[in-house]
């Protein structure tokens, strides 16, 4: 097994909201192109809306995802029917770790109570390079990375995957935690049954075979501070209006139809491990859509085995050796008897 | 069937002269490296040549491709044999309503009689952003569409698919129905015969698909307004002198060898009743190549069944059920068979 | 056969010093995001190492790529698992004659004696803009092209593909035949056992298609000057620490792999010739994985037939005639058979 490393962004300079900020500025410059709705909140919050009241767009989407990945990521669409499905994302980052994990990763945990809110109760799971300002989970200090608002000129982004705008109770408190003025904050909102939602969520591809990487260390022996650069692909789900559904096909699109190389470093037997584990068929749950999986563990993702989110299929190129390690298979097969029917 | 709804563009703000004005002045300053020429006329109407006089590219055809969409879609080229076929173009689109019908569609007529222009008679179908500031069509009031030249800074782009300059006669029309100055005003050539050429007809896939569309709005119950985003992809044909030949190629891409995806909202019957009629293969004249069609028919396009203009394969997919519907398929056969010789 | 021609770039104005001087800036720029390191030497000489003491990335050596192709060119990624391998580029140019031949050939011999070094011994074959500033091959007067340092704003950039900078001595002449000041000259560093490395080298397959077509001139009959158009894309193979076998994976990528079409004028016989001898298959060693065929060769470059450096598939689109010629195959089960193991 590998020594451990020191925290593998220790040394790392790089300001994710910095580097998502301009993404940011074309997202609100465009707005009426993309279909998205910007406003400002009393304090002077920026929030935009991709699809709650507005019709939104893949390409909102896919420009949506590039800011999730801190500005360190590409995502782009092609058309093409390969296995049968005409809509695929392309994903890439040569700093895989900090966009994926120290960005991208929906991580940070937003609650407010029926109290709180003085209404329904809010939860959401915060994604993007505002994380990394807050640093409110213990992933970033394992990765040793933060970002500061000195570093970011004060700007921050958060993307929120919800139905309605987060109640200003959560906002004070991602103003608070990080370190942010009102102006200073963008929150993007992606319903999961929106295009520019789906969009994200599948742009998370890559980010879904990092984070089992992480979960898989202590088995493996890999150290994620060996882990170079990164490219995946997944075809891209039509949304649909019932949430559970619509949250079932965007992992679908992963589990069943991802494909992810990883180039890394580090000892090999730990790359060749990590290649036999990731692929979504090692866990006991792969085989059925999503939904079904979900419903049958009471709907409760913590019921749900880890292991069954990560890419269908991998690649693991291990640079010193040149062995590449595959492992896994998609099943587009199983996406279109779900996804599509013969009109 | 759907209740009409109120012309659907009605409250749009976008100038697509405006947001196509970047990328002319790109394919401006990009001259020389992408093999166009720019000219101006006495008057000061700037004419850019794309493959009368020089030779053009695919990169050219790509950019006149994004600027007939009126800067609202996405146009990239990839170089990939799926089927056998080594060059493909992808089409993207937000607003496919706006940037297709509202911005790409030729159909905006243009012909100028021999006393009129003291030689030969011209005509042709003008397309892009400058049909919407003009408005001649009756298309326009049915979008409930209108470009204005005081919202596009006074510019605009028109592309003609012609051999040859247009006479004078017909850009003093252009420019009396624009509302434009002379020196506001930007015509792109491209012949069918050019590499450019070739290009953005291709690039009209996702055009196509919409056009059609909208011809079989009654029967379908399909309302236009209920288009939501889009994207294709068609191989792109070598282009060759025959002129009958090369218009036929860049149809044959189309109706053998285009795919297209809608999202759409509205009723779920008139999407799937839109899925069915929509491939080429409806049509009566399907299955042979399209200039074998067009002399049997006599050289009268009007005699041509307008149910075979369609991409050969769709997938429209109703974002509120969830459900695509899938309809046609490709003849990359017959392409290859036409298209290339073993050497 | 055809009539010579004048040299094809006689007339050409375009400075490819100048064109790529905004993607080296964007490497400075996004240095830290892309993984390499900028320095300057005691003279002001800038040297990026891109994989020597940095870990470098697949999306700097695409911008690498497009350096060497004097910014006439786009290299683009997509991970998609064709034939069984996930990661492709796409390589294309308007000007493929000038980014090829004029710019990204590594084609300018640059040595330095122990004597001369005060240490080893250095070798490298220089490539990218800079060539055509020093003009030192006889392919320039061919071509008849030249940059100036007047036409580039005194800026000019060299790429390497080596593990160590170049000794002082080196640089020196680089000054010298390029006229360039010392703050003017950005040296970029790729081994091939690096990610960018290996990728800019892949990003060649459009290029050794076209010093193919050089090498077949007097055989085919096809003259340069009616090269107006070129596309390709090959696989992009792992880099590995071993030199040879490195260097044969990314030969192999481009043999086995890669896949070109270039749309010509001129007389049809020619095109037809130079499709039938362009592919890789027409040499005796076809068929052999490259570093065995160096080995065989007693790791002698010219001992090894030059007819063997091509891409396995051409299409030859003759644009008057409208007749593509296609010749060759890929062979990817070769590949994958080297590039990689079921973990």
């Amino acid at each position: 097994m590998s020594t451990p490393l020191s925290p593998p962004l220790a040394n790392c300079a790089l300001s994710v909201n910095a580097l998502a900020a301009p993404l940011v500025q074309r997202l609100i410059d465009q707005a009426d192109a993309l279909g998205v709705q910007v406003q400002r909140d009393a304090r002077g919050v920026t929030l935009i809306d991709a699809g709650i009241d507005v019709p939104g767009s893949v390409a909102a989407g896919r420009l949506i995802g590039e800011i999730c990945l801190g500005g360190l990521g590409r995502v782009s669409q092609r058309c093409q029917p390969e296995g049968g499905w005409p809509d695929w994302l392309d994903v890439a980052s040569a700093q895989p770790l900090l966009a994926c994990l120290g960005s991208q990763y929906a991580g940070w945990s937003l609650a407010a109570s029926k109290e709180e809110t003085g209404g329904k109760k809010f939860f959401a799971l915060g994604s993007g390079p505002v994380r990394a300002l807050a640093g409110k989970e213990a992933l970033f200090e394992e990765l040793g990375y933060r970002d500061r608002a000195s570093h970011s000129a004060g700007q921050g982004v958060l993307v929120l995957e919800v139905d309605r705008a987060p109640p200003p109770v959560v906002l004070d408190k991602v103003l608070r935690d990080s370190g942010l003025a009102p102006e200073g904050l963008t929150v993007i909102l992606t319903p999961t049954r929106s295009l520019a939602g789906t969009t994200q969520v599948v742009a998370r591809v890559l980010e879904v075979a990092l984070h089992k990487t992480h979960a898989l260390a202590q088995e493996t022996g890999f150290d994620l501070a060996h882990l170079i650069d990164g490219a995946a692909c997944a075809p891209l789900p039509a949304p649909t209006a019932d949430s559970v559904q619509a949250m079932g096909r965007t992992n679908d699109a992963i589990l069943y139809g991802g494909q992810v190389r990883l180039s890394v470093r580090g000892p090999v037997e730990a790359a060749h491990k990590l290649a036999r584990r990731l692929p979504s068929a090692t866990s006991a749950d792969y085989g059925r859509p999503f939904a079904e999986v979900f419903q049958a563990a009471g709907f409760d993702f913590y019921k749900i085995d880890p292991m069954l989110f990560a890419p269908a299929e991998v690649w693991i190129s291990h640079l010193d050796s040149g062995s590449t390690f595959h492992a896994g298979a998609t099943d587009l097969g199983l996406l279109l008897r779900h996804w599509q029917q013969e009109a």
